[in-house]
């Protein structure tokens, strides 16, 4: 006899990015379809040291149950390393813990959704927040993005009409759009948190993951101390996991006590606590000094892989694809154009291009509402600048068998 | 201004337990309110070279995102580690690895519990499960135990006139009661799950904790196969915590394929996946065959202070307070009996025993429905013998000092 599962599940459908994934076993296929980043670029000597440092100097710390709210140490380097990057005014004890940024996002569900309650995202934004906000109840509305990020007027305009629970946002190189949201929308978003008491969730994974001279433009968090009144509305969640390790689930949330103290509460039934033992090692890690020097190589060799898919994906699909040059994080987001006849629909492209023996992801389930079904996604993270050529140069074929 | 929050945080209040563990940093208290195994017993060096040996021969699947369902090397281990308790027909593709077993409870909420639905507990039960579920909006119904464990004649009423979505036990040395359901009752409660067609869900974080020569009756997965049908009805969730380290949030879920698929979606919108590191680690110290005399050790450590606490309690209460010694697990289970005019609440003895230096935990909360005011908990695990001895003197002087 069948069970009868919880009517939160009727919200959510088994993702068609999953099926695609199934192809992904065909023999001798390159893959830009994940969204992970590449395991070559683990500083795992440093991580070997991090963790035999845990044991060794607090085997009890590193192996008992812990604090919901994390690791102290770990909570007081996470402060330092985001003071690092601009944001004032933060202590250990403005921050949680969590089980990577999932489960912050989580949190924020479990913690502010109810049931029919309107969330807005950008479209398109990340997978798993669409899904992990369903199953709360969420009604999602999608704000449309450009190259420079959330189209700040629209989304006004969208926070007026629909008095949303929150509005969710990859303001730094997002996935899937790679887009940048510029500065002087930064400033417009704060303002718009305060004139309309509307809490913004910003999702920093990929912040440190800038190809350029000079960083982008800071986090809305480290913008907040700009915009009096904003730090009360916005809610920053940061993580390890493209930086540094996502096999720790290490991630990270800071937000005003009252929703801090909340989402605290919601952690102790949904799993105590992170894992102490991979708390202690990231501790040990960010104390160690050898963030720095890992950002650095990871960052030029990202830099490096994102140059030659740009130049390639030019060279091979020339005028039959759109995209913007993404100046960090992890993806390429392109528009098919149809020139020349050439295919329109992402999702019929994909197939061919996985009998050209190439994958990656069509950009449709990214969005909540109105599917942009000529859009896809490429990762350039875990492909060498050979296969990532290589690569393109099978997309180009699976355009022309496509014509 | 301030925010709102779900509705679903109405349902969960906080912890009168939580006031209580305010006053525990008082200098020189002796504390028997904790829930945690003793970190003196954690094999240190075991999981340093399990760790290492880790990093060391897959260091990709140690540090990299990993599949929702779980590491396949720790899946597999955990597989025979069943099978050496007596599961029968129990492959690695039959459980999933979730953040300690305290997610293992949050997922089932979340793919059973619409809100409104009931879900049988014993009366007491873990903390962290009625708050757990009541999140997800469960109407929580209270069945007794007593010594045996849950009274099946009662529960069998229970079942048949609420018709719960789930029945959830801790048949095994429970959390506080410590009680020990009997083989007899085992078999008459899978039983009922093929007959009222109703998922037990088993919790089993102590069986392994057993101070007896022969091992206590198989838990309801071992027992499944002698009860045709039986499996199908129920979900068991195991633990590393209590026997080998909390701090690495290793749990696990036995369910049939449907509800396992079903936890797993939820999982990944929760977590992703837990820990790979603290994953690999574990299964690094299963394949070292360090478990087996590490649970020896254990059981001689923790049977010691139970005996200790049994004789001393009796001793210097007499017949202020009833329990049943027990056979197994952290806790002490306790009712006051007031005899002689002695205290009946538990509630004002945890302030008299503050008071004399000594804490535990009053047993009112652990109940779903029709609190016990005079039970308490005691755990023994992680104070040795003479400060079991000293903290149940202070005891006795608190009795007295109440009277």
């Amino acid at each position: 006899m069948p069970l009868q599962f919880a009517s939160r599940l009727d919200n959510v459908e088994t993702s068609a990015i999953r099926e695609l994934f199934k192809l992904l076993g065909k023999p001798g296929i390159i893959s830009f379809a994940g969204g992970f980043p590449d395991s070559a670029m683990f500083d795992v000597e440093g991580l070997r040291e991090a963790s035999q440092k845990a044991l060794a100097e607090e085997p009890g710390g590193a192996l008992q149950y812990g604090a919901t709210e994390g690791y102290d140490p770990l909570r007081t380097q996470l402060a330092a390393f985001e003071q690092a990057k601009g944001v004032k005014d933060l202590g250990p004890q403005d921050l949680i813990v969590t089980t990577g940024s999932q489960q912050a996002l989580d949190l924020l569900g479990k913690t502010l959704v109810s049931p029919g309650d309107k969330v807005i995202v950008e479209g398109p934004t990340f997978l798993a927040t669409i899904q992990c906000f369903r199953l709360y109840g969420a009604d999602l509305v999608s704000a449309p993005i450009d190259a420079d990020g959330v189209q700040v007027d629209r989304l006004e305009a969208l926070i007026a009409e629909h008095k949303p629970k929150f509005v969710y946002l990859i303001p730094t190189f997002g996935n899937p759009s790679g887009a940048l949201l510029s500065l002087e929308r930064r400033r417009r978003i704060l303002e718009l948190a305060v004139k309309y008491q509307v809490l913004i969730v910003e999702d920093d994974p990929y912040g440190d993951l800038y190809f350029t001279a000079a960083p982008p433009p800071p986090s809305l968090l480290a913008l907040s101390d700009q915009v009096p009144g904003s730090r009360e509305w916005l809610a920053h969640c940061g993580s390890m996991s493209k930086v540094l390790s996502p096999g720790l689930r290490v991630g990270w949330l800071v937000a005003r006590p009252e929703l801090l103290a909340k989402a605290t509460m919601c952690k102790q039934f949904s799993d105590a606590h992170t894992s102490t033992f991979a708390q202690a090692t990231a501790a040990q890690y960010l104390r160690s000094g050898r963030m720095p020097a890992t950002l650095d190589h990871v960052r030029k060799v990202y830099a490096a892989r994102a140059l030659a898919m740009g130049q390639a994906l030019q060279r091979e699909l020339g005028d039959a694809v759109a995209f913007t040059q993404p100046q960090g994080g992890l993806f390429f987001w392109a528009r098919l154009t149809g020139a020349g006849g050439a295919v329109r629909d992402a999702g019929e492209f994909a197939k061919k291009a996985i009998e050209q023996g190439v994958a990656f992801v069509p950009g449709a389930p990214f969005f909540a509402q109105q599917p942009d079904h000529s859009s896809f996604r490429l990762s350039f993270a875990t492909a060498d600048v050979g296969r990532i050529e290589e690569g393109m140069g099978r997309l180009g074929q699976a355009v022309r068998a496509a014509r």
